[in-house]
């Protein structure tokens, strides 16, 4: 491939690249030496899980590495061992290094489903900047302005707001920008909304007196609501290790309009029947559902192979086409000692049957009029329910088990 | 002497305290408890040379200690050893911690001439702020808001005028506000330009769980010129080991508007008494250059003695009111070596005969037509002047010197 190729292959799907030039150069410079380009991804020890959107980002890594380039996912334990030093979120509980290692053990297997392990390089940020003294941080915090760092959209938006920011988030955007200093990064690639931060890196590096890295810009994919980012703490995400039903179902239950979105960046359909596709819908030569299921298809295929995908569909066409009960209901084992006097909580029994990641999801769903147990839909999710074995607990159109108390 | 009595006497000269009733409390306290409170005065490494200006706030203090109380003395030698790392100022210049020590073997001499050593301890901010690592400090600033830290008037005027802040910069408040985490400060004194800092002392201190400190805020006293800051930077300021000559002649040529304020914040002469010289001038009935001539005394007496002041005394009279040379004109000797051909660039012999503290200043006094040579004025900072044993080289009012080549 020449080098003009590359680029073009690089450039598919990119939100933007700064500064285009500079990524020609880097790969031509490569091409001569044969010294491949280094790669960075940030990646918060914290959040794990690895969903469709960040999916987006890895399988460009991926293209990276199949033209002979290397990765460097770098881990962010440092912040991750600080926690929420205002204590204001939940979110961000405080992790130990052992802790974050293990973490990193078990989600790195996600990554080598997408990533090339060979060609992938593992580090923590803790080793470099766990060893910086507040002598050196004023050192680096010097070479930005407070003006330049405020020009961050979400300090912007804050301010504007009159909600308060912490001083310390105007370190953060330094942190991971030493980050692209310690590693030599060629080029740093996140979603558009980790702008402000890669281009920091930028500027970190040429005072460092480094060749700046280029910033290459994903797409937000959005969640299952088609509008906000897909993210996990939204809830609105498909994961790439989720059963083939679930993710044939999740993404069946997109709106029309994302579909688009997903065919670009969720797929490798090429670009022109994705457009051809997109214009079928259009004009009503194919109706939307036909092209979701063809999504869907894609999508579970990608992850599960062709056998588990057509099984899926197929899946997805009884239930919901025929509004049945599907043939294979999973057992949910709700432990005895749970229960009070047979009964118990309703977001309590949705959690435990793993059907809700949190009491609070869970009571969105009752209240959305999604959960029911043997088709009686409860939407108060104050009461306790007696539950017997055999009961079919479901929630939304595509969760359902067979209670089995254990 | 009762807590009211203490607490007046304290306040005599202040600016503001903050809070006035928790200072109360805390000599109420400490007499109850015998425990001398803890009175802390932050001071630059860099800059040691103690003038009339710093000698306000140590008098202040000193006043603490002959009530019983105990002063620490914290030498910000942390940044000091940082340096300026804009590298935009040259002022100040990166010190080891060898030379820091040093430095402060020296200057603290100066300090027992008002504090007494027996209730002073001398700490080194490095000892701590040295120690403390990224994560240390991404927790100590997530206690403070932006908006807080940006609030202090210099970042408001920066701001106002799009001139740069360094990030960097947002984080020495902290430092200072640590300092009085540190030590546990109960009252932190300081210039009037130092209440944002030592307000946000009381901030830390309390994020800490500690009770605040006190601020005690003195007034700034103006220089020689009676408007600007006494500061060494500026050239307007009268050094507290300066000759009695120097020293008394100095004061004589502040304007007639600052004598009153030097009366208050300089000297130990009653308020009654200051109140009846003010009125005194202001209606005629005492010559304000009589009243200069009081306040020079006093100042030179407090540091020379009755006799040293006395004389000089005798000594500006001679000279200034019948413009004859002093009696005793001190050698001012140039090492052959500087001279080339005989000359010397005359902003160059100023400094050599330490009449000037740098070129700049020295330039400015020749613009000024304040510098003659056996009585020759000259205005021109360009120019090589020849120069032979036994000249009389002046520059201003009261530096005079015979020239000996050495």
């Amino acid at each position: 491939m020449t080098v003009e190729e590359q680029f073009e292959l690089l450039k598919r799907g990119t939100a933007e690249i700064v500064p285009e030039q500079a990524l020609k150069d880097k790969l031509e410079r490569s091409m001569k030496d044969g010294e491949p380009l280094r790669v960075k991804l940030g990646i918060d020890p914290t959040a794990p899980d690895i969903h469709l959107g960040f999916a987006v980002v890895l399988r460009k890594l991926r293209q990276f590495q199949d033209l002979g380039h290397n990765v460097v996912l770098i881990v962010g334990d440092f912040t991750a061992g600080i926690g929420d030093p205002s204590g204001r979120s939940e979110t961000r509980p405080v992790l130990s290094a052992d802790q974050i290692r293990a973490n990193a053990e078990t989600f790195t297997e996600q990554f080598w489903r997408i990533l090339d392990k060979s060609r992938t390089e593992l580090v923590f940020n803790g080793d470099w900047l766990g060893k910086m003294s507040f002598g050196d941080v004023v050192r680096e915090a010097s070479r930005v302005t407070v003006a330049r760092v405020l020009e961050r959209d979400d300090f912007q938006k804050r301010m504007n707001e009159s909600r308060p920011i912490g001083l310390h988030e105007l370190l953060y955007p330094i942190a991971q920008a030493l980050d692209s200093v310690e590693i030599r990064a060629d080029v740093e690639i996140g979603g558009t909304d980790q702008k402000f931060n890669i281009l920091m890196g930028r500027d970190l590096q040429e005072a460092h007196g480094m060749e700046p890295q280029v910033g290459l810009f994903m797409p937000i994919l959005p969640g299952l609501d088609g509008v906000q980012k897909m993210s996990k703490s939204l809830g609105n995400y498909i994961g790439i290790n989720e059963p083939p039903n679930e993710m044939f179902g999740k993404v069946m239950s997109i709106p029309d309009s994302a579909m688009a979105t997903y065919f670009e960046l969720a797929t490798d359909v090429p670009l022109d029947e994705v457009c051809a596709i997109e214009e079928g819908v259009a004009d009503g030569t194919i109706h939307p559902m036909d092209a979701k299921k063809r999504l869907a298809y894609k999508i579970t295929k990608m992850y599960h192979g062709e056998e588990a995908a057509q099984k899926a569909k197929t899946e997805f066409e009884r239930v919901f086409s025929q509004r049945e009960l599907p043939t294979e209901m999973p057992d949910v084992v709700i432990p005895a000692d749970i229960l009070k006097d047979g009964k118990i909580w309703l977001p309590k029994l949705l959690v435990a049957a793993g059907m809700a990641g949190s009491n609070n999801e869970a009571k969105r769903l009752i209240e959305q009029g999604a959960v029911t147990i043997d088709d009686e839909c409860i939407t108060d999710s104050s009461v306790d329910v007696e539950i017997r074995d055999g009961q079919v607990l479901r929630a939304g159109k595509f969760k359902f088990g067979r209670i089995r108390i254990g």
